[in-house]
């Protein structure tokens, strides 16, 4: 096809892990590199370095063992980033990752192309927070700039009183203040970008979270036509403006005034895990497609489909749901703890 | 789920490296034991043994370090399998492969079953040869009793006349003639079975071969309501018959006298690669939940699929199947040889 034939993949939890699967579909390798020891990425791949993201040796034999450079989550240190893409070409983008990485610059590169989101203020100090209260109105959140998710590095404001503890909450960490966004639900785009500019996205996901965290993403979405091209024009704009290779996720909040964009994730995203039964093509083998130089695939739905995340002890459900038609996906993860993403199933809807 | 957390796969070739893939859904590692080095199981295997199926240390070790044990092919040793068995399960079952190691007990074990097969005979020299040809007739085919495939060890007698060449292109192996059955088309079943006794049976695929290799595999098959039936019967009662545990590939030849079987294959089979993106679980899966003794997942076709094989220097397609919206499957095979088995692409069938 080409010379691509082995996948580096920084990070070695689920994603990484089916991202690995996805690879072995197009006959190529992958190389996870992950600090922690036996990461579920690693029973799938043909290599594991397990090393931290300050071992320069250890970054630099792991480039030069692959032909290309991805990534399964956000937050890898930019030193490391520095090192490895003098070696071998990182996909999707620096451009991409520093936007998303810090939630300030992606609220501003997205209001830069003409796009909707929550209003927003940078805080610095218990002065920034205080004015930017009083012009967003309350309520609203504070969240840390960098390194938040899930719902962790965040507090909620529901009157001028909350805010020094909410400050005291970020502890130090520049911060950024949300207005609160009356939406009547949340939609994500998985969309996909190929080395020459083509672009593929997945039909909209409708969320539901609980606790901040993902529960359940069911295709189709509540949209309407004008609602579901908007979102694909939407992630297309983003998707061009960074001149971006590979997966993306975008959150989208669906209100009277249009849609507003929430969040920007530059990887293969949760809430496109229903594509691994709902389409021939699914998100994780776009992305390696993308990334290895390959066309991109097939990404239209053949099936409707509900999937509904296995969190802590929703383990405990795994025989009865064995029993029934469901199509299960588990992590590999040895320890069940609270709020840990330990697998997810997909319920494909029967045509009737 | 249960206590099986690592699956043992001897052979590592394509099968295994899908059954591998399938085995991580379920949160499950694999290890591989293959004499080849480099083998495709290996790329998403977590462990792979390098060693002869005579090296008892390496299967001792092998065995230990697994909970159960399945396998790719069938022709393993026998003394291999004793001491595997002496230390951990093997799934399906010795018997399944006794009787499908050896085309004269695959035949008479059809027979007391009540199942209808091409007529056939014993060949142990040039007399039984002239017997059987006289009993049996021309056109007929001489094929080794062990250790065919795709086409091998075969030889066409057109005319006695033929008989002597025939004879020697077996080598002196025990062989077994077989006539001519007229069929309008052939269609596999592969069939599943928990250790509980259940049965899942995936819908009937219409195999088209070349040289003696599969082409391609389209479903669903042409067959009437009736005949569907009876596959799903044929394949229950040899289920059934042999305790069998995991997924079995039958042939089935289509004549106006009814399904005639040609042939069992203890394992999955490269006339089931269509259930990779025609079901919600495909055969790989359904085979690793049997062995592992979870309950069979759900089977059933969402799409219509034709599975066509890539082999040799179909490899050459590539580029171009990558444009389609074919899903790609690839076994990472280094070397393109003629014959070999690359991968194969699904053509999934879009409703209109």
């Amino acid at each position: 096809m080409n010379n691509v034939k082995t996948i580096g993949i920084l990070g070695g939890g689920q994603l990484g892990r089916m991202l690995s699967v996805a690879a072995s579909r197009l006959g190529l390798k992958t190389h996870i590199f992950e600090p922690s020891a036996n990461p579920p990425a690693g029973h799938v791949a043909d290599v594991v370095t397990t090393a931290s993201y300050d071992d320069e040796g250890a970054l630099k034999a792991f480039a030069a063992s692959v032909d290309v450079i991805t990534f399964e989550f956000e937050n890898i240190p930019t030193s490391a980033l520095d090192l490895l893409e003098s070696v071998r070409p990182i996909h999707p983008p620096r451009a991409a990752l520093a936007t998303s990485q810090d939630r300030l610059t992606e609220k501003n590169f997205l209001q830069d192309l003409g796009l909707q989101t929550a209003p927003f203020a940078d805080v610095q100090n218990a002065d920034d927070l205080a004015q930017a209260i009083e012009t967003i109105g309350t309520p609203a959140i504070l969240k840390t700039r960098q390194m938040g998710y899930d719902g962790k590095g965040q507090a909620r404001i529901m009157s001028p009183a909350d805010a020094d503890t909410a400050l005291a909450d970020m502890a130090g960490a520049s911060s950024i203040l949300e207005g609160f966004v009356t939406f009547s639900h949340e939609v994500s785009v998985i969309g996909a970008r190929s080395a020459d500019g083509a672009i593929s996205c997945f039909d909209p996901g409708e969320n539901v979270h609980v606790n901040g965290i993902l529960r359940t993403t069911t295709v189709p979405a509540k949209l309407t036509p004008s609602q579901r091209t908007d979102a694909v024009l939407i992630a297309a704009r983003i998707l061009n403006a960074l001149d971006y290779v590979g997966v993306m996720g975008l959150e989208l909040f669906v209100t009277p005034q249009g849609l507003i964009v929430n969040e920007i994730a530059p990887r293969v995203h949760n809430s496109g895990h229903w594509t691994q039964n709902g389409c021939a093509i699914d998100q994780f083998e776009q992305h390696i497609r993308a990334v290895a130089g390959w066309p991109l695939g097939d990404g239209s739905r053949h099936s409707d489909v509900t999937m509904e995340n296995l969190i802590g002890d929703d383990m405990d459900k795994l025989p009865e749901l064995a029993k029934t038609d469901a199509a299960i996906h588990l992590y590999g993860k040895t320890d069940v703890k609270a709020g840990r993403k330990m697998g997810h199933v997909n319920h494909v809807k029967k045509s009737a």
